[in-house]
């Protein structure tokens, strides 16, 4: 097998709403079949119009009440809610689940590069968008946008997958067999989180940050699989809903 | 920037205790000064001897409790319990800190790729297993020992880093500006689980997997950081410790 490189799209200018990134990828860097094309959900949000006017929002009384607690802006608290399909934690941060299913902080609301008293939702469909990047680079690819999210038990942000199209987000193993040919404990991969954290790693933050990467040699199943956790099959998360809040 | 190009290492034989593997690569991978090497923490178990017979442990009455809860092996639990620092779930999975500070279900013990009866436990440091390879590289490369997790709030597991050598764990943005030259909010990066992450897609599971893989063209912060999320800057474990038992 050939080694699997990963290439940075250089050039993007800032982007700005309406902007086709699509169009912007292909002038610069020659997508192939077979490609998966990682995207920071920055420029995704931006390119969509999820940015917004903080003056915009008018803080609910729960708003104003976590905003207390978290010495946070109420008009930012507000933007969350808005956002937020669930919240599980609203002390010491606000932690939500989004309206697509993905659990971050502050719902993966952006005040980086962005101007003053602006701030950036999340797509509201990641995945929605991420197919509509896939049809405008007219190549058999895969399509993943990135966002950064910080994890319990280990520090430090590290990216994930919210959107992806053209590949399934988990690699099902059942039925493989081990070495000695018996079945894996490891049944289900999460190759879209893997994939999109390696982006993240190579994009980086901030003002010189590239927003755009193109993984070539990899071999990856198309279809199938969900990467959010259901409610239901989130021990985690019960933990955090049944949680003594006095704690 | 040349891309960043993910190398697996061919032709690794089964490995046994007492098998150099830092020679066993040398030999089939030509590692250069800034290179990446990725090695899966099973083959680093099994050179230094981790595997055991579950026969050899004597089960506590908690692992009897515990085992009956799960319908596990109570000498599989007492395994789990011996390794752990801290139990932090024994329903309806065992989530447990090892000694060393990473958490995991089952303390990370494996039953796949080891023969019946046996079991594989996780090097007993393996940020020293990583610098003993380093060294025996021989090389100014970095060196990561991964493992697979499960995540709370995400379907399946991902490749994260459980030692590291010659390479910081996080990549630190404090004071790095934006677009707009304001200070970013995402401080501090979990570069090292970003890579593990890659490397675990690049091995594959199974009797057909690849235990390590060199990352070549990244260019990585030497030392500083811990990704080990030390236990009172942990909110989510706060809440299971919190956690309404009868739940």
């Amino acid at each position: 097998m050939d080694p699997v490189c990963c290439h940075l799209v250089r050039g993007l200018p800032a982007i700005e709403e309406g902007d086709d990134l699509a169009a912007m990828v292909r002038e610069r860097f020659p997508v192939q079949d077979g490609d998966v094309v990682c995207i920071a959900s920055t420029v995704v949000s931006k390119a969509e119009g999820r940015a917004r006017e903080l003056e915009g929002y008018s803080p609910s009384a729960r708003a104003e009440e976590i905003a207390g607690k978290l010495e946070k802006d109420p008009r930012f608290v507000e933007a969350v809610l808005e956002e937020a399909a669930e919240v599980l934690l609203d002390d010491p941060f606000l932690l939500v689940a989004t309206k697509f299913g993905h659990i971050g902080v502050n719902a993966g609301i952006d005040r980086s590069n962005v101007s003053q008293g602006r701030i950036l939702l999340l797509p509201v469909d990641p995945g929605a968008s991420a197919e509509r990047i896939r049809c405008g680079l007219g190549k058999e690819c895969a399509v993943i946008v990135t966002d950064t999210c910080g994890r319990p038990f280990r520090c430090g942000v590290a990216g994930v997958a919210i959107g992806w199209a053209g590949v399934a987000p988990l690699r099902d193993w059942r039925g493989e067999r081990d070495l000695e040919g018996r079945e894996l404990e490891i049944t289900l991969e999460a190759i879209a989180d893997e994939i999109a954290g390696m982006a993240n790693l190579l994009m980086g933050e901030g003002g010189d940050g590239t927003p755009a990467v193109v993984l070539r040699g990899l071999s990856l199943p198309k279809a199938g699989g969900r990467l959010f956790r259901p409610r239901e099959l989130d021990v985690i998360r019960a933990c955090l809903s049944s949680r003594d809040r006095r704690h």
